[in-house]
């Protein structure tokens, strides 16, 4: 955390593109049985038989996502691939393949760009994705990282953003609100470290909500639990933009309306803490921040006895008539519109 | 060509991210019978049945892979969709969606990304290719596109690099280095206009190279005339860095070697007089110059009077055994070993 760059550095120009791609995918096997050709040719060549491929791409580009002051470079390859798997958990799929594309300025070292691979394959490991294509290429300034993820999914389990019905109910996995805090922490430390080099953060406080900006998993596990429990959702979607702003993709897409409850909204005791001592509204932050990679689902009523006592869920509203809107109700009891406020790259400050 | 900005701006905040996707993707339309679902959830749905499924990605990028000073945006956008979907006819498959991610700085207007997306738009509609998804975010500096394409393919189809046998006949679609020596003329054309403003560019006598440069086409028409033709090259690679280095990568791949004539190499009349005119050897532009996304590949000898008069095709050499090497037989029959030299974007210059 917060350490210089690498001691020994090895030139990228030295390896050439094919070199270097060579020598980062080296140690990546390929694991999925639809995965019919992997890196090596013009495209990789897969293998679907009678399921869907799923497709979803993210970007992330270095002073708009990340900040490699306090991001080391494995665990922002790691993220980089949760970020996408994510995307295809929310569809009720399986993650098969990813395809990775970097742009990098010479300013990183061959180690730097083995570190941030080091995450990805930990990422492909962990997740059983095979890393089947990609690019690299020089960047004028700072590091950029493209992924295509690929998955599969039978046709009658796959879950879209449109099917929401009125009296479903809202659940969400895990708790919200940490990794957006988390990172409020970690740049607390950068002005710290930034006025005082010698100054050393102390972290272990906040060990979790950092954890959750800096290494984050994509929820495999809940999409398996679903199955488990014969729950098929009726509109799924991941939080990474926040709460609100996914709610209200749902509700779009749904055409339906929702009550949210304020109290109902899982919250980890960390963050809320956390919140008090940055004097932070912790339902703002659940609501609008973002990086939490949780999924956010509707179920029909039936199936929430399935549900009810578990503790990977939490049913924090329910779906309503389009012509109602959508709605937070306040642990005042007040009825406040939802209104999108998450993380936007594209405003001008 | 060469002129400034875009005169009304609106701002792509204004917009924001959503928006902004909305707008610029609402007039592409679903065309392939693949694609289930396209934009607007957290991935697409593509249905393959009994098809394999082509994935393949390109990452380019403002100063290293393209100057705006001399591309037109809508150009820029056309030749993006083309990089990728070369890749997939060189597996001899049917392109049929990408995705598209744009990291774009703020002195970009919303008419300026329009552009892009305009030509983006032409090469889908021209190519029979849907767009399916895409990140859009902001970058610190310049302008990046990261596209994926996907495609598909018959098991039986699917031509990889690594099947060249000797004796085989090493073949080329169309002609090479037309596109390096367009962008020569381009950046000499630039230094002429940053010299003296006033200077309008003529580039009539240069309209066929400055073309293969900026609006490059891949060649989806070849891989139906294989079809038709009823030839299934042994191995096939698209030329994006040059002839030399796809002939070694098709000859380390396929376990040969190989014999290139420099006398059959298909060169255009206007890039031959324009070497001239810059004093540079058309061969080591035809070998090296990169960006002609031709399709180069081998076939059987037995299929040569199927291809023989076609006017597409040039037999340029012939799969030897791999302990003969690659070489270049010189007009004056020397024998010099080919040597990859061609663009490498993480050269320390």
């Amino acid at each position: 955390m917060l350490k210089g760059k690498s001691e020994k550095k090895t030139s990228l120009s030295e390896l050439g593109e094919f070199g270097l791609i060579k020598h980062l995918t080296k140690h990546f096997t390929i694991n999925c049985e639809s995965t019919e050709k992997g890196i090596g040719d013009d495209a990789a060549v897969l293998e679907f038989g009678d399921k869907q491929a799923l497709i979803t791409t993210d970007l992330l580009v270095e002073g708009v996502h990340f900040d490699l002051a306090y991001m080391p470079l494995k665990h922002l390859g790691y993220k980089a691939v949760m970020v996408n798997l994510s995307d295809v958990y929310a569809m009720n799929g399986a993650a098969t393949q990813i395809t990775v594309s970097i742009a990098i300025s010479n300013r990183f070292s061959l180690e730097a760009v083995e570190e941030l691979y080091a995450g990805i394959q930990l990422a492909c490991n962990n997740y059983n994705v095979d890393l089947i294509g990609g690019d690299t290429t020089s960047s004028v300034t700072g590091l950029l990282i493209s992924i295509t993820a690929i998955g599969e999914v039978n046709k009658e389990e796959v879950v879209y953003r449109n099917g929401a019905k009125p009296n479903d109910l809202l659940v969400v996995s895990g708790d919200l609100g940490s990794a957006y805090l988390g990172l409020q922490v970690l740049e607390r430390e950068k002005q710290v470290f930034e006025a005082n080099p010698n100054m050393q953060p102390d972290l272990d406080t906040y060990s979790y909500i950092v954890e959750r900006q800096l290494k984050p998993e994509a929820r495999r596990d809940i999409v398996s639990l679903l199955k488990e429990l014969k729950v098929k959702p009726t509109s799924m979607i991941d939080i990474s933009d926040g709460l609100s702003s996914e709610i209200l993709h749902i509700c779009s897409q749904s055409e339906v309306g929702c009550n949210l409850y304020e109290d109902k909204i899982p919250l980890d005791p960390q963050m809320i803490s956390t919140c008090e001592e940055f004097n932070i509204d912790s339902t703002t932050v659940a609501l609008s921040g973002g990086e939490d990679y949780e999924l956010l689902f509707t179920i029909s009523q039936e199936d929430f006895p399935k549900i009810q006592s578990n503790p990977n869920f939490s049913v924090i509203g329910h779906v309503t008539d389009k012509s109602e809107g959508a709605y937070l109700i306040t642990r005042g009891n007040q009825k406040v519109e939802l209104i999108a406020q998450g993380w936007n790259s594209l405003k001008d400050d």
